[in-house]
Formats: C-alpha cells, sequence, structure tokens
C-alpha cells in the first residue's frame, strides 16, 4: 500500500510485539526500524520529523485501552494514519539444541511470566526469572549461551538472536490481542479509510453521552469502540475515546461531527484509517 | 462501617498496592489478610468461600480498565460490595541509614521503572534492575542488608519490610490512580449504595448502544464510566461495562434496567455499593 523507505520507530528491541506489529503492518515496504526505550520517545521523534511513522500498542484484549498512548498522539498534535492487530502468542524460547529437560532458569518481563502461569504449575522444576522486557529476555539467553536457560517471548524474538522456538503458545489465555497505532506527523487519509478514531469531551451533564451518540445514530453512523477516562484535575469529569465506521468525507460523518457541536461536546479527530479486519477468535 | 473480624485476600504480598487499599478500606477493622499469587486465585478463593472478601484492581487512570478482573467477577457469579482508589505514589526506599549516593542498584517492576524515567535520568548513576513486583524488591532489598541496593515501591511497602523511605514521588505522572473493587461470593448493599456496575452485552446493530442510553437519560440517571470490549470468539460483538449512579431499590433504577430488556439487551449486575469519592487531583 505504501511506496518508498521509510523510517519507522517502535518501543523496545528488535523481536518485541511492537516489532512484529511493525514488520506486518510494512510487509512488502523498505523500512528502516529505530527503536526506542519509551512510547514518550516514539512520539517524539515523530513530532520533531526524525522519523516518518511510529508503532504504538493503544488497546490489548486482556488489560484494555492504553489511555498514555491516546495522551500521546493528542499532545503532540500528530495522527493514527493505520492500525494492526496481533496475537500475543508467548513461546519458549531457547539456546540451539536445548531440550525441555535442560531448561532450569525462564526469563521474561513479569506480566509474560504469569500470564503462563499454567505453564510454570506444570514445570514446577524451572525457576521465574523476571526480566525488563520478553525481547530482551531472548537476547540475554543468546548471549549467556546456556542450554539451561530460556526465554519467554513472542516467536519474532528467535530470530533477531538466533535462538529457537521449543514450545509455542504457552500463554494460559488462548486469545489475547494487542492492537497497534501507527502513527505519523502528517496526516494521511485515504480514499478507503473506513474508521475514525475521536477524543470527545463531553460537558458535566446527565444524559450528554446519549446526546453526543443521538447524532451518531440519526446518520447511520456505527461505533466500534467507546471508553471513558477521567480528566485528571478535574475530578469526575470525563473525556471519551471513540472508534466509529467511516470516512470523512462522507455527508453521514460530516453532520454527525458537526451535531456534536451543538452539544457542546469538543472532540479532536485523530485519525481517519483503514480498519485491519483480522478477526480476533 | 463493618464489624467482626473477616479473612481478605489481596494478590501481592505485604506492602504492594492491593494490600495498601485492603488496609485503607477495611480501616477501623480487624482483618486477616491472606496474599495469593494471581487475581484468579482471589476470585476462586472467594467463590469457594475460603475468605470473605478480596481486594482486586479493576481500573488505572493511565492504563484504562482491567478486562481480566470484570471477567473473573462475571465467571466466578460473585460481587462488587466496596471500591478504594488509591493514588500510586512511588518511593525510593532503602536499607536504614543509606543515603543518595551509596545507591547503585535499584529494584522494581518494570512499569515502576519505567514510571520512574526522569528520576533514572537524573540519576544515571543508578542501575535499573527489573524484579517481580514492587514490593518483593522491598522484600528483597531488606534480605540482602546491602546499603547500595534500593527499591522503587509504594511507602506502604517500607514499614513491612523495616526500610525506609528515601525520596517520595518519584514517579515522572503525578497524577496516576489505580481503583480497587472489594469482592464477596454474598450480594452486600447498603441503604447507602449510590454505585452500580453492570456488565451489558447488547445485539449487533447501529445505535444499539444509543437505545440503551436512552433508558437512562429518561430516568436521569447518571453514567459515570463505560468502556466497550471485544466478546472473544464472537468477532466486532462488543459488551460493555458500565457504572451508572442511584440504589436498586430506587424506581427510576428498576425502570431503567427494565428498559434494557425491551432493547435485547442483557445484562448482569455486578454490584451495587457504596462510592469513593476520593478526589482524584
Amino acid at each position: 500500500m505504501l511506496n518508498g523507505t521509510f523510517t519507522v520507530g517502535y518501543q523496545g528491541v528488535p523481536g518485541a510485539y511492537s516489532y512484529l506489529a511493525m514488520n506486518q503492518y510494512f510487509a512488502g515496504c523498505e523500512i528502516e526500524p529505530r527503536h526506542f526505550t519509551s512510547f514518550d520517545d516514539v512520539a517524539e521523534a515523530v513530532r520533531q520529523g526524525s522519523i516518518q511513522y511510529g508503532v504504538l500498542p493503544i488497546e490489548n484484549s486482556s488489560t484494555g485501552g492504553i489511555t498514555t498512548v491516546y495522551d500521546l498522539i493528542r499532545h503532540n498534535h500528530i495522527n493514527i494514519v493505520g492500525e494492526k492487530i496481533v496475537k500475543v502468542e508467548h513461546c519458549l524460547l531457547v539456546y540451539p539444541g536445548a531440550v525441555l529437560e535442560d531448561i532450569k532458569e525462564v526469563y521474561s518481563h513479569p506480566q509474560g511470566l504469569a500470564q503462563c502461569h499454567e505453564f510454570f504449575k506444570a514445570h514446577p522444576e524451572m525457576k521465574e526469572c523476571p526480566y525488563t522486557n520478553t525481547a530482551k529476555a531472548a537476547q540475554l539467553v543468546a548471549e549467556k549461551k546456556d542450554r539451561s536457560l530460556a526465554a519467554i517471548a513472542g516467536a519474532q524474538a528467535a530470530e533477531p538472536y538466533g535462538l529457537e522456538v521449543l514450545m509455542r503458545g504457552i500463554q494460559s489465555n488462548k486469545s489475547n490481542y494487542t492492537r497497534f497505532v501507527i502513527i505519523s506527523r502528517q496526516a494521511e487519509i485515504p480514499p478507503e479509510a473506513n474508521k475514525i478514531t475521536l477524543v470527545v469531551s463531553l460537558p458535566h451533564k446527565p444524559g450528554s453521552l446519549y446526546h453526543v451518540l443521538s447524532h451518531f445514530e440519526q446518520n447511520g453512523i456505527n461505533m466500534t469502540n467507546i471508553e471513558s477516562r477521567p480528566i485528571p484535575g478535574r475530578p469526575w469529569e470525563y473525556f471519551f475515546h471513540m472508534d466509529i465506521t467511516g470516512h470523512l468525507n462522507d455527508e453521514a460523518v460530516q453532520d454527525a461531527l458537526a451535531g456534536l457541536k451543538q452539544e457542546d461536546a469538543r472532540y479532536k479527530l485523530l485519525g481517519n484509517y483503514v480498519a485491519d479486519d483480522t478477526a480476533r477468535e
């Protein structure tokens, strides 16, 4: 879908789930990946224009929306230009030649370890060792060249560090997805864009959300996601993250957005892009 | 507000933020705390009746709603009977007598380390050491009895392990709150209950959320929180977590809930309890 060579930033190191999302989204493109230590650094690099695109996680199917990422996009006045949904499938990665009986210590992010609760119940002989993140755990195992060590990470972390996938899908929850957004300084709205992400703040009175939704309803617009968030410093006032279907050029979308203004709702458009219709099992 | 001695379960170890929420909620009561390694284990113990109450985090102001906890409550048919909002305020905890210049290694959960990004920028001489969780990091420093080590954890982790708070509020985001719910096998609805938590699933057609909200609007009921979540195994269908104001004995609440049935919406009541009106700054 895209042509040319792009510099693309993500948080983490090669083999992280963000890295997988980046490679899947930009499959078939020439990209120059840049890794950053924090979400803030990715957003800042996009804002300054030192990279063309950034890839950040915005929603996880088991832990919910990632508010800090919404805030970074909003505060830096950057745009969502695409999305990619990635399945979180943890694997046991080992130094080449190691077998299950060799493994004594397993490194991963504490959340990665916790997500493989059942696996550790079945293998009490293995010690759970917390580490910075899943991909760095893979890097550690590769550097130590020790067959008694393993990492829990995505399969995509095997190749960059020369490890082998000994077991696949060892997480307890078999249906865990993370949704990533692709961000850019420049707004990019292709003709086939069919999803709009908005942040809406409402006057604090009963029924205000209902009145806002009436404009979507009257214009036949579907809302695919909504999440309310408290406004820092203004207790009990909320704003909303919303995804609706449509293109900004659609008359129905324009009428609905005009309707929001009538309700004293303020909104900021974060992006209008092509939905990733990866079926979540 | 409660009398007697209760067994109360939480996830983590003494000094965790869940432990703080438990102590704050049950202040003035005799409680017998029990710690568990996972959210699932807390919910299971409540369901079986081996503990009377459980304390679980359900929403964080920077990362959003914790879907797995909503799911645990729903699937185990247990009830929310209260809530407690706790400020996440990370401190630098040290072995007694240590000063800032002594510190070489700082242990915490990777998220705790990341949340103190600015602190580490100002102290490049300190090594960030990932650990299982914040309270266990405090336990480690206490066990090692080494003045060159520190932990990042809440102030509540100092006392149980005999550590000192060397610096307070070192997290970059000064306004980070976690909302905990108190769960019980038995429904408990005091007369002063003023908040209701529901899970609502809607027929998949445009405008169905709007029609559901119309019943709250018509009955003058305020919605203080809403979050949509995909339904696993049914791609692109959503259910909603909602908090509304009121008591189940209110006629307005009863009328609104009857209205949901008219819209083919199914709902499950998770609890009706007293809102924690801690002002979030």
